[in-house]
């Protein structure tokens, strides 16, 4: 079975929070470990409220240090500390984060009981994050401030072995590793038993890229092609392409052009100037050109 | 008629939020200004929850840099830029926020559109802002860190001149000012109109008297003497008394008996630690001392 690997939206809003939403933050949730995707301002209350387990997340992915991206670290940094953490904390963000998240500490007189990395992100395409089922590489950003994206990759799953041919053939656990990268099996007697009869095709590697925040631009095309999600912000409308372009954002029809062309499965729009209330034009701008295109709307939880 | 003098409750929980209740901060609306008691993480949403104009306010007060108390001021600055504020903004704190403040605009290279005017509070018992009808002075807690609730003294009113009296006894612009003093009028012929007959008693000069983070101390028992509404931290019930003194908090008892102490008006408990669900035994055991308590609670707006 497929590991789980879903998104929960914490976040949608552009530069400052509405009434209806926060500004951006997402959870993403892979197997058994748990990423932060930015934290503006009040994402512990966000986790909270969709009963994420704070403790469980170990790494945290700051886009860029605009406010509405991650505001809401410290807060968190806090409450882990008072939570008694000891685990270590990863965190990935452009220059700058961890001498505010130092000064906020040491003005607080607080020596945090837990060990906090920062891990400082200088360009694109780089594999920043790895364990046995995932990478994380940045994704070089257009924007007025240095910011990356970050590609979740799934790396290729070994062969599934069937149950019932471990009993009907006496597999011994020495030999699993072998048929697990492909191979035959032996039988004591002699006998070869196809791989293809004693295990099943894993499923195909998947991908989320999270792209915010950008302008239009194809410089990361090539390295999120074929992506099975895509999110990638779209501020304004299409009308507004001007003043997106000003300001170093996007338009609806800017990601689902970029969501094309990159042959992604699913296009996740979100980043919302909060001049719009109702988000009805977003997704039928998009979809005239990108189909598959969904609202990231605060509690939505998305399968990659 | 007496001025509005209120206080909207925006955030009552210690230290970290929980699910239902963000952390330390509230609005003081007096007559047609508002003024900012602590500016925890969310402050601007409540603020956006609760209506309040946030252009409006001008003066924000933060007791002391544990993050509970402040951290929510850095999104609202931002905001405020974002939406092309240009009156100064005065903000009293102990030392340190203003280095915080102008790291994270470095940081994320923007000049705000306002002046921001950091006042530096060390110690008690200051008057730190005034204007025509309203004084507000600083008040020393016993913290952890260097920490000051604030007290916020109406200036005696003048005597309110009668409209009928002007009307029946011909009373020109000229002569208002002495006779709110006052002075007695005289006629053009000469008699003499006694003030109580053309004037009326002004309401007594009310008082707010913020206090948080603290531990009991009668160190400022004689400022807030007679005050009419105590807002006084009670982070704990009556049995974690042991806790309150070292971690330099308070009880719902040592709270009622500080409200008893200084003949307050009426007793405002807040700063509850998360591990309270129910707020029913905050009341319960402040009124066997104090019964003019209440609670604050998201929303709960109190008349001074």
């Amino acid at each position: 079975m497929a590991k789980k690997f879903q998104i929960t939206i914490l976040g949608s809003s552009a530069a400052t929070p509405t009434s209806m939403r926060h500004t951006t933050a997402q959870l993403l949730h892979y197997h058994n470990k748990r990423f932060l995707l930015d934290c503006a301002e009040g994402t512990q209350m966000q986790l909270r409220r969709f009963r994420v387990p704070i403790m469980a997340i170990d790494h945290v992915f700051i886009t860029h240090l605009h406010g509405d991206h991650y505001l809401g670290l410290a807060g968190l940094l806090f409450t882990l500390h008072l939570l008694g953490r000891n685990k270590d904390l990863h965190i990935y963000s452009p220059s700058g984060l961890k001498e505010i998240s130092e000064l906020q500490f040491r003005t607080s007189n607080l020596i945090p009981s837990y060990q906090t990395i920062f891990h400082e992100i200088r360009r694109g395409g780089e594999t920043i994050y790895e364990d046995d089922h995932l990478l994380a590489e940045t994704i070089e950003m257009q924007h007025r401030l240095p910011c990356f994206g970050y590609l979740f990759r799934e790396k290729p799953s070994q062969r599934n072995i069937l149950k019932e041919a471990i009993d009907r053939y006496g597999i011994p656990v020495s030999a699993i590793p072998d048929i697990k990268r492909g191979g035959d099996f032996v039988t004591k007697a002699g006998e070869i038993i196809p791989n293809a009869t004693i295990t099943k095709t894993p499923h195909r590697p998947r991908s989320y890229a999270f792209c915010s925040d950008t302008s239009y631009t194809e410089r990361f095309l090539d390295q999120i092609k074929g992506v099975d999600l895509l999110y990638h912000e779209a501020t304004f409308l299409r009308d507004k392409a001007d003043i997106a372009r000003e300001k170093t954002h996007s338009t609806t029809v800017e990601a689902a052009t970029l969501a094309s062309k990159a042959g992604a499965g699913k296009l996740l729009l979100g980043h919302y100037s909060a001049r719009y209330k109702d988000l009805g034009l977003f997704i039928k701008e998009a979809r005239e050109i990108f189909p598959d295109t969904f609202l990231a709307e605060e509690g939505n939880v998305v399968e990659v």
